[in-house]
């Protein structure tokens, strides 16, 4: 879907980093490192950059992890936002220590706190994201409206009147469920009613490939629909992996072109070569590469051809050899044993 | 989305599965044995079926493996289905020998073929699968119409016009691209033009994580409008594990509740207990299970609590302990040491 048919959010600034208002989607992660100890979460951060991670969010349980803020941001070079729970003067103290934003949750944070919070961002320029959360909301809403996207969009509503009361410049959105169905209720629901970019997430989504699904079905979803500005795949495990799914997810909708796409088939019992060792082994070699370009690596005749012509480079292979494709147009015949070396010389000569 | 928000398709029935009008979502994969080796093929088979399979398919490249599928299917207790492409002697050969169903591909046998394979398909009661596929379509659609949306329509349009001037009852269509926006503007087109039911699936999705990410926003956006009747997640690799991520999509859709449903949280620097570890030892604990029930394991106080409400069973951890949550219901502290067999006892207490 091209960026035209995305819903127009107002544009909002996390340190350097544009949001909203037909900006690219940004890829955001978190550290899962005791935040107190900089020089691992420092090191975590690097590898998420490295990964192409564009927004990061440390957790925030107490005041030596809001102080930690300073020294973190110092050897980075991407904006952090501090994940605030319960206690508003970790939110006060993550603002003086310099965070790029902050995430505060209205479930568990009270109003009166909240405008306190609301002010100090106001005044330090720190943008804000109200991040509600199907497990976390305030106790009169959950008695009332449950824990559905109603409930969620309850939440939202009411703490973006108190930060706009407040004057907060830069503010995101978002309503969590572990629930896919219901998160996905919710951001269309909230869509229709603010102008805020949003940050889409599937919470609490599990291991690698129940959030793969979770987060592929709740994020894909509302983005191919135009909705969502930012975007956080969650992990259960390694947060650099979130990011590679992420951009997995924007990929594969033609929505933000990071990183190559490999196509291949399921090698069925028609497939004459060892194609899933060929394809585990290039996705290895090219297994953190921002280059954008389409491989198709295909076991036969059938698809192969047809394929390999749609894509950047492709073999299409047969008994024990294969066509090599570049650009959509044959090239030589190669052998099996020549696969990734001629593979991987294709790729590192293009363009 | 419950089942009454589904297009309504006529019902076809391959074997003895029913496929359409308001049935269950049926679960399919394809092997990637050598369907001449009935040995190994049956053993594939009995793995996928033991996953939850409910239909396979399996690749027919000569009239060796088209005659093997009377041996397959005497040793398994699920349809079987007949992949055709290029010679129309394989599926008489595959109908001969018993296939419940052949799936045949417009883009590689004539009209004139196809027709003759219809009448033995009507005279068998053989169901038959139109698998356009956007890698090896028609050349003059090709020509005409590129390998996109419409095109995928106008082949499946040609071929069930033949089809049913041939009489064939058991028809169902699928149009797939490795495209995920192509495959899912193309499902929705023939949805609108024909009561066919249709079986979902992106074509050549890559190695897991890849295909995990494609086949839930392509499968998943469908089944999530209310399109589609059967599914195939394709994987470069083991073919279990696509069953295992077809009942994934399902599941978190709300569409059919099999396996279990874990709900974690991705550790962030508030974590204090080993939540990595803990989860994947249940995950590998309940791998293969088909009991379906809700599993909250969260790291902290923040959401932990509120999601192991709204769970079946759930530990909400805290510093080396958690409470064990039953029906949502908090019932007891356990020490972390505990969990995995407190938790063990009380999924297998089940129900």
């Amino acid at each position: 879907m091209p960026v035209s048919g995305r819903k127009k959010t107002r544009a909002v600034s996390v340190g350097g980093v544009r949001i909203g208002g037909g900006e690219p989607v940004v890829v955001q992660s978190m550290t899962s490192t005791d935040t107190r100890n900089v020089r691992a979460t420092v090191g975590q951060i690097h590898r998420l950059e490295k990964a192409g991670c564009e927004i990061v969010r440390v957790a925030v349980p107490d005041l030596t992890a809001a102080r930690a803020i300073d020294g973190i941001r110092r050897k980075i070079s991407i904006p952090v936002i501090a994940d605030i729970h319960f206690d508003y003067h970790l939110a006060l103290a993550a603002i003086s220590a310099g965070a790029d934003g902050i995430r505060v949750n209205p479930g568990n944070i009270s109003r009166e706190k909240l405008r306190i919070v609301a002010a100090a961002a106001r005044e330090n320029g720190t943008a804000v994201r109200l991040g509600v959360n199907a497990g976390s909301l305030e106790k009169d809403i959950r008695r009332g409206l449950g824990t559905g996207a109603e409930a969620l969009v309850e939440s939202a509503m009411r703490g973006i009147a108190l930060m706009e009361e407040a004057g907060v410049k830069s503010l995101k959105i978002s309503l969590k469920s572990s629930d896919v169905p219901t998160m996905i209720d919710a951001y269309r629901k909230i869509s229709a009613r603010t102008d805020c970019p949003l940050h889409l997430g599937v919470t609490e989504a599990g291991t690698l490939i129940q959030s793969c699904i979770k987060s592929s079905l709740g994020i894909g979803s509302l983005l191919y629909e135009g909705i969502g500005d930012t975007i956080r795949v969650s992990i259960t495990g390694d947060p650099v992996r979130e990011v590679g799914v992420a951009y997995g997810i924007l990929r594969a909708l033609g929505i933000r072109s990071v990183g190559p796409e490999i196509v291949s088939c399921p090698t069925c019992g028609r497939c004459e070569i060892d194609l899933s060792r060929l394809v585990n082994k290039i996705e290895k070699k090219l297994a953190g590469s921002r280059k954008h370009l389409k491989i198709a690596l295909m076991g036969c005749v059938v698809n192969g051809p047809g394929e390999a012509a749609d894509a950047d480079i492709g073999i299409a292979g047969g008994r024990g050899a294969g066509v090599l494709f570049r650009k959509g147009k044959p090239v030589r015949k190669v052998r099996e044993e020549d696969f990734i070396e001629v593979l991987m010389g294709e790729i590192d000569n293009w363009k």
